[in-house]
């Protein structure tokens, strides 16, 4: 690894990234995030992640650490100089660093950091083409999954939960409903419909969800957004998941039982097709 | 500001204590925390506070980053070369650095961070003399607040709501119950009764709880551990908040419900005298 990281205005090799402890990231999950997908040196919806982190930040109180443009301009530039053809930039913004205490600091300057992660075949992932399995596990996040926090430790203790149990990742289920997977919106499919939960506190509003869905919708596909069982989704046709690294990724197997014929599915693979030549097409 | 802080094995002064960016405790919130009370330059209670540190991290699949001595060593240090007379030392443990993927890093060294904060005469805080005022507001936690992770965002946010609302603190209530405050533990006193909820997955298992309600026992008071409502909160006869940094302090209003006289009750007087002779008596 010898990556150049953005922290707060420089950019440093990344053994020289560092923020305080004091930091209200590091001691009270205090920040947000957001990861956006470079196809081809370019990104992919940019806006629409800078949109969501607005909002992320206005739900916590906290504003925009710099406008659009000078985002998108250092996005770039860690894209050049890290050389990143296919691949992410990962973006968090935290209340910055302060003496410990519950209550916000007043008039603290805000920690902004951004680094870059190389992943070549990005788009050609193999799991796409054999699909991912899942297992289900009770949904124990906090209240507001609509905001993109980084109190990402539930979701990670779900993927090792998955991996213990010899599959690719977790659904979460709350009250019986399936809300997302450990990073990724979940979707079935029956009788041709698509069936995905509406968006609330309880999910992600995801970036990739709602271009997905609107191609969905462009090519005559029936959605149907409301919450659906664990049991619905092991008795449905197929199954997927969007993610904005993930695009959108097929799921064959549910708790061990096998959807379909044990394929991707039809839909699954068509949105994908869809969406990634979209998204190249309006990648900047 | 001019601390020495503990980062790794060194002491470094506060403003060059770092962590990475990759650190987990920073991307992810993937790591616990401790605060341990030092009155006259001694530790209180020390040796629960290294038993629940073993037990949150081993919920985590994580070890102690060194043994009970070797902690207590670093706590005496920093206790030494910060001459705190009052006050506090703060330890985190993180999953430690590691190239940001939601799946635990193989072999990865744990993060270790230590810090003080002087609190002169924290003993003897006017509020606890006066009283503290709290409001309700729902418990939107995760599920798993056995565990003392850094995961702090929404206990801040009711710290906030509470100041907003011109109160001190918030009590967390989910299904009609109390479950506990943004970071101390919960009582009510109704004719000579102590009630406070049970432990269990929905609260933390107070240190400072642990030692209270064994004094309590001790001077043959009659506690009952369940489930209490807020409205019952509001008809008490009195009701405290118990931590390791705020001892046991009284609470004389709730939703801007007085209790009592509105006054500080006698039972949480008198356990606050207690608490506080017994702990320093036995600080090390």
């Amino acid at each position: 690894m010898s990556r150049i990281v953005y922290v707060n205005g420089e950019y440093v090799p990344e053994n020289e990234a560092t923020v305080s402890v004091f930091d209200r990231g590091f001691l009270f999950a205090d920040g947000v995030y957001e990861v956006t997908s470079v196809l081809g040196g370019k990104l992919l919806d940019f806006d629409g992640h800078a949109a969501r982190l607005d909002r992320s930040l206005r739900e916590l109180d906290m504003a925009m650490p710099m406008d659009r443009d000078a985002l998108l301009e250092v996005h770039r530039q860690l894209v050049a100089r890290n050389a990143i053809g296919d691949g992410l930039v990962y973006l968090q913004v935290t209340r910055g660093a302060a003496d410990r205490d519950f209550a916000y600091p007043a008039d603290t300057p805000q920690t902004l950091v951004l680094f870059t992660q190389s992943k070549p075949g990005l788009a050609d992932s193999p799991a796409a083409d054999r699909g991912i399995r899942v297992i289900s596990i009770a949904d124990m996040r906090w209240g507001r999954r609509d905001i993109k926090t980084v109190q990402l430790l539930y979701p990670s203790m779900g993927k090792m939960a998955a991996k213990a149990a010899g599959a690719d990742d977790a659904w979460m289920v709350e009250d019986g409903h399936v809300t997302e997977g450990t990073s990724n919106n979940a979707y079935i499919v029956k009788g041709g419909r698509i069936v995905t939960r509406q968006l609330g506190n309880e999910i992600l509003q995801g970036i990739t969800r709602n271009a997905v869905l609107r191609l969905a919708r462009e090519a005559q596909m029936v959605i149907e957004e409301r919450p659906f069982t664990i049991d619905e989704a092991k008795a449905a046709d197929e199954a997927f998941v969007t993610s904005a690294t993930t695009f959108v990724m097929p799921v064959i197997e549910i708790d061990g039982q096998t959807l379909g014929d044990g394929k991707p599915g039809h839909v699954a693979r068509r949105l994908r097709e869809i969406y990634l030549e979209e998204s190249r097409a309006a990648a900047i």
